[in-house]
């Protein structure tokens, strides 16, 4: 039996990821952001939601710069913190034991401890409501070989994403691939 | 050791769902998308973005609505299919017997095999590229009893909704909550 429910953001999985910045004369931050996607194939653009009271939200808008850097699994403890903590009252990097490494394209630093980092200048600003929404285009992709295969591809199971279940507020570790895309061919039978 | 990488969409994981709509004297449509996130709390809005040459492009401008659907694991087949096969050459709901429900609220049906359905009205679409972004303000949200635990709240080990991994192109099942939301109260020690 199926009930209407009261509204919210009922979407599953989403990516939990620790973005970084800075702004002007102010040491780089970091926050935990789950409200994030990929909008843009090509060229590459992803989008992060930021509330105007955050401190991170000033930075962003003050050099038009982010890094979405993709934590492990045993990264944990540090996603959360950065989550709750805020910049205004203490060095997240320092805090954390993490190491701000500048951006090759843009004016915000890499997390160095994080094996995926995307450097991604802000295309576009927009109110929602609590949150305005930053497109993102990635302009640069660093990738720790420790999370690539033989190829030099991404191996998820190495690199063991966090997802995030909102409403449940909820981390999830990843079980296992049970899929490729398209494998079905378009056909159930 | 970092390495320097190709540009892409390396964003992990990101939610794989299945979109459904209808035009105008054509009938419903589903297609299956992972260019979607949560972009504001409140209002609810989520984004899902759609190439301008797929089938669904159209019939979402048409009707200025969208319902997303949340598979659970064991519908992987059905998901797969509605993002390989086009609308325009086969009825998605009819060959893979699923139910279009009216939505409440808005001018597309949900899909009634699916546990979490979001109507979504359109209040935005802008062109990014290869992509056109559209936000869909959340304005009825539906749940099966079956994923909810007894205090009618989301049990996502009930839900086990399913993650994409993008560029391995691989699909994930959850495997545990490995956490909640402020566990560390902010602080690392």
């Amino acid at each position: 039996m199926k009930k209407l429910i009261k509204k919210g953001t009922y979407l599953f999985p989403t990516p939990a990821v620790m973005v970084s910045c800075t702004g002007i004369g102010t040491p780089p931050n970091i926050i935990t952001l789950a409200w994030v996607g990929v909008v843009c194939s090509e060229p590459p653009v992803v989008s992060i939601s930021v509330r105007p009271g955050r401190h991170s939200h000033r930075l962003i808008r003050e050099s038009g710069a982010f890094v979405v850097n993709i934590p492990r699994e045993d990264q944990l403890r540090e996603l959360d913190c950065c989550g709750t903590a805020s910049g205004r009252d203490v060095d997240k990097f320092a805090s954390l034991g993490l190491t701000p490494v500048p951006g090759s394209q843009v004016a915000a630093p890499l997390i160095k401890e994080c094996p995926v980092n995307l450097e991604c200048r802000v295309i576009d600003v927009k109110s929602l409501g609590v949150h305005d929404l930053f497109l993102g285009e990635i302009v640069a992709v660093h990738m720790d070989e420790a999370v690539m295969n033989d190829k030099g591809n991404i191996d998820i199971s190495l690199l063991r994403p966090i997802a995030y279940c909102p409403q449940a507020a909820q981390y999830w570790s990843l079980k296992e691939a049970i899929g490729t895309y398209g494998f079905t061919g378009g056909k159930l039978g």
